[in-house]
């Protein structure tokens, strides 16, 4: 699974295992019903936004941002994604192959112009 | 890559990849700029909202729903995921990097009660 | 309550009341509790967002919209504006008081640098 | 303005107006530019939905909270509204005309049942 560059290659099932494990060490599970973990999601973007909001327009690449933001940067992107995978996964919907799914409709949607 | 279950393992790493490769078929990264799908992004938890918005408590599972439903709320689950990826990958953070990192910060902040 | 300018003053309580009515006449009372309304009003967050979600920075006062966009918006505006009063309504929370308490404490919390 | 209760009925013009002034003596404005505005109202509606998240279906009213948790509702709701009246003003759009308006295009939406 590691590569020359010796970084994992991190799968949403890797993901969601965890998120069950952490969960049910925790006692956590009567919580997640699928409508708790979708306020919690939207609390998530709102954390997310809050760090883009009085910045104006952003640069591609945060060329000009502090490492600190960046690093908070990508503890509210984890939130975002770790409570997405816990909903779909209260609602037994596989995160994974409903993505590919849907990259699938997006190409016939949005054809490409030759 | 793929099991008896004949499903493809999902990682983040080929979403990503995927998402590069659409939006530069269709030359649309001039507008994946970070605000721009950040606000993409909160369109798509507001479609995902909508689903449950007058649904009252939902159980686990959806045992209730219909299967077009389920099938619309991947799909919206999707949209935010993709999205998600973009904004990442515009800010230039390796989502599945960071999310596996904040696993470690989470298991510290909440330990497991003994 | 009109001016020489032909416009009703608007007020939360009008606001409300009208929003009271028709609910009632339409029998959606049961549909309206707290979380039923707080989804809804995420939804429309997401609506209001994606009329921002591809222009990259936007001048005050829109300059450069059609008018079209301009109503839409409005629109847009009032959703989120008419969900919040009725969530407020739903949680025994009178906005327009609660917005006047929260400006004093703003005023205390951000003083005016001299 | 005031009656028998002493409560002041507010406009969404006074609020307009104290926001306009609010900002402008701790010299904001810059700031005030409408997509900067609107992410800020998302990382709001965050903060609003984060009090609803943990606790499953909640009954109109709120009368199992703790008198704590409604002030901070409260609050919460609040910042919501104000934001919404900065962002509308800053897209030179009056929220309260459009709010009437809007009433009035539902009820052509959704005509009442005889």
């Amino acid at each position: 699974m590691t590569g020359v560059s010796g970084k994992e290659s991190v799968s949403l099932d890797l993901l969601r295992q965890k998120m069950r494990d952490f969960a049910k060490e925790r006692g956590w599970e009567p919580y997640h019903t699928p409508r708790n973990l979708l306020l919690a999601l939207v609390g998530e973007m709102g954390e997310l936004s809050e760090i883009f909001q009085w910045k104006g327009e952003v640069e591609r690449g945060l060329p000009n941002w502090k490492e600190e933001e960046k690093v908070h940067l990508g503890e509210e992107l984890s939130d975002v994604l770790l409570y997405l995978i816990q909903l779909s996964d209260s609602c037994d919907i596989d995160l994974g192959q409903v993505a590919l799914r849907k990259l699938q409709l997006n190409a016939v949607k949005y054809p490409v112009n030759k």
